[in-house]
């Protein structure tokens, strides 16, 4: 089949091949011209002709259709979009969330081909969660005629660090019952496909880096507002992962030694400040009915003061912890991620002047290009599961 | 001449062939077998040995005389241990202190050649170092017979943030008066040689990496608690320098809210509680006389419960801001710098209690490997000027 060859193509071509670096290039990247792979892969022009020749002959790779190039088109002739056939293999990302399993299916080209999302009761367990899975794959392929051998891996986002050592979940993590699970045995027997992990942030900082807010950014930050705060920090390009799994885990750094007991065991996590969990709370005491965080933020578009003030308080928050992140790692660029940050303004002003308050460089001291710069992220409802999709893109072929 | 021969090739040669890897890796590693060259740069077999063959023809590589080789001696044929020839060229490195000026020279091959610091009056200009440190060099290359032109960089470690975008001195430094100051257009013309700056915590954690408690890790935090408190990130294999050149500053990350003032402006940094400064002002009060850090150690050694106390006040505290380092990073390795570490369990016994009690995830959660070390450093008085030397040899002839 014609799947299977390409697919086995892919999986054996050694790392230093210039085709194997090719591949992997657009692998990552959807669509380049051969100027871009030339200059990406340090390869000589006469090497990267050589190549793609081959691999267009080989129908590997393919050049995109015109209409969907876009850029330059009206200066001279465009530079050739080309990307890898769909056909060369299909991806699997997939977010195990609090109360819901989101489930995206794409191709190498970077398209997007199925995204669904299904209930599940909350503290479900991690074979009950494979077996859904695994039934939610299987109609994905059906529905849109896919032939399952040609499926290249499974990334798998999940709510808590993964350690990766051994590839287990650590107890500090937002489903507890999945404490100690080993992620990689207990979903690649059942899925039958290799198996990508990592926690949520880490992902969702790579679908900003791959296809949102942090394009061609190689450091930076990315922080989560939501019902929990958490993150991830790219360096150079890659995640830090941490010797433990834990890095990014911004949600339970110190900001108040005397404040009150976090769910994780500490004391004055900036989770407790920076979390739409005590606002939502508080405003359902508070109106008498539930609010979920675009109600709180309706509310308080609609002028109600203690909303404003909930939101605007927990930007302040945000902004301590940031401006800890901004003295210890200075990144170039912070991705507000979550739903918190859609109140905007609301929420943004607060946390810019708190950052500016207690970091350690002050805006005035530094020309404008050696700033922090702070933008929203690009995907608030499927940052993590993308990214999932995108740890399968990265990471295929190689070592962990 | 022979040196200014093998320095222009040194400099010439371009950033990917052969002979630049192979001269490139040794300069930064000292003294390497060929089967480690072939690791390392992952040339092929047969393309380092070639190489070495003409480098050592032209007596740019030479070999280590046995006597210093050590390892492996006994165990059938030893690998020959290979450095570059000392005469291909020597690297200053000088560090700005409040009071000093430490300045050492060594060659490629990693050799100390000298190793001197002078006393300065505080608040000296640019131009005044400068000046100074080109006398120091000028004395130390006559003293040992050095030719000036076989001179490769002098590096520069400066009590401050650099901003990599424009080179200069932020004003959160040590040394007040060098703020704004442009460290190479400074330094470049009095010395006569290229400048390679960074600030001292930085410097320190490159001697770490290079020669000290870090060998070998390519992920790791430096953390100094000394008079002040600061501090480096690591990142595969490379400083985390930051946007504004302000990355790695832990000493002023706010640990309490409503802390006393800091010098920098801020409330509550970690500076205030971890360094030595506030114990060496009551101390001095409470008996009367002046103590430096070594004075109130051996007071707290000789069982004076006040200092003992207050040492172990900013153990906790240094423990409390490297347990936010641990939940937002989560290194592997920890180098403790400064010299209070040097009180020993005194300190470190509070500062690991500390640690443990307020960072996110805990010992008994993870297996011995995957737990974050806390080592003290090798270098604790010169590590920032050995690292300024650092600087040269690993920088020299790339970009920035």
């Amino acid at each position: 089949m014609f799947e299977a060859r390409l697919k086995s193509f892919f999986e054996d071509a050694g790392d230093g091949t210039p085709s194997a670096r090719v591949v992997r290039l657009l692998r990552e990247r959807g669509t380049l011209s051969a100027t871009e792979i030339v200059r990406l892969t340090g390869l000589a022009k006469s090497t990267v002709s050589m190549t793609l020749a081959e691999l267009r002959r080989s129908d590997i790779v393919i050049e995109k259709a015109s209409s969907e190039t876009g850029r330059g088109a009206s200066v001279g002739r465009p530079a050739t979009a080309l990307m890898l056939n769909p056909k060369v293999g299909t991806c699997v990302g997939v977010l195990f969330g609090l109360e819901a399993i989101q489930l995206i299916v794409a191709d190498v080209s970077h398209r997007v081909i199925s995204d669904r999302k299904v209930q599940i009761e909350p503290d479900y367990s991690p074979a009950e969660a494979a077996a859904l899975t695994r039934r939610l794959i299987d109609e994905a392929y059906e529905e849109h005629g896919l032939a399952p051998e040609g499926r290249l891996g499974v990334g798998v986002a999940v709510a808590g660090p993964i350690n990766p050592i051994d590839g287990r979940v650590l107890r500090a993590s937002g489903v507890p019952t999945w404490a100690g699970t080993d992620i990689r045995a207990t979903f690649g027997p059942v899925l039958k496909s290799p198996i990508f992990a990592d926690n949520e942030s880490n992902c969702a900082a790579i679908a900003e880096m791959m296809w949102g807010a942090a394009i061609g950014v190689e450091d930076f930050v990315f922080f989560k507002i939501d019902l929990g705060v958490g993150g991830a920090i790219v360096n150079r390009g890659h995640v830090v992962r941490g010797i433990a799994g834990s890095a990014g885990e911004f949600g339970h750094m110190m900001i108040d030694p005397g404040g009150p007991l976090c769910r994780c065991g500490n004391r004055g996590c900036l989770e407790l400040y920076a979390s739409a969990r005590t606002a939502l709370a508080d405003t359902e005491r508070r109106l008498g009915r539930p609010f979920d965080m675009d109600g709180l933020v309706a509310l308080a578009r609609g002028g109600d003061e203690p909303s404003r003030r909930q939101i605007a308080e927990m930007g302040e928050a945000a902004g301590k912890g940031l401006a800890i992140i901004g003295t210890a790692i200075n990144p170039a660029l912070v991705v507000l991620g979550g739903r918190m940050p859609l109140a905007g303004d609301m929420l943004l002003g607060p946390l810019s002047e708190s950052f500016e308050r207690h970091t350690l460089v002050k805006r005035a001291e530094i020309a404008p290009e050696a700033r922090t710069r702070f933008v929203p992220g690009v995907f608030t409802d499927n940052d993590a599961c993308l990214g999932a999709v995108g740890l399968v893109l990265r990471h295929h072929g190689r070592p962990g």
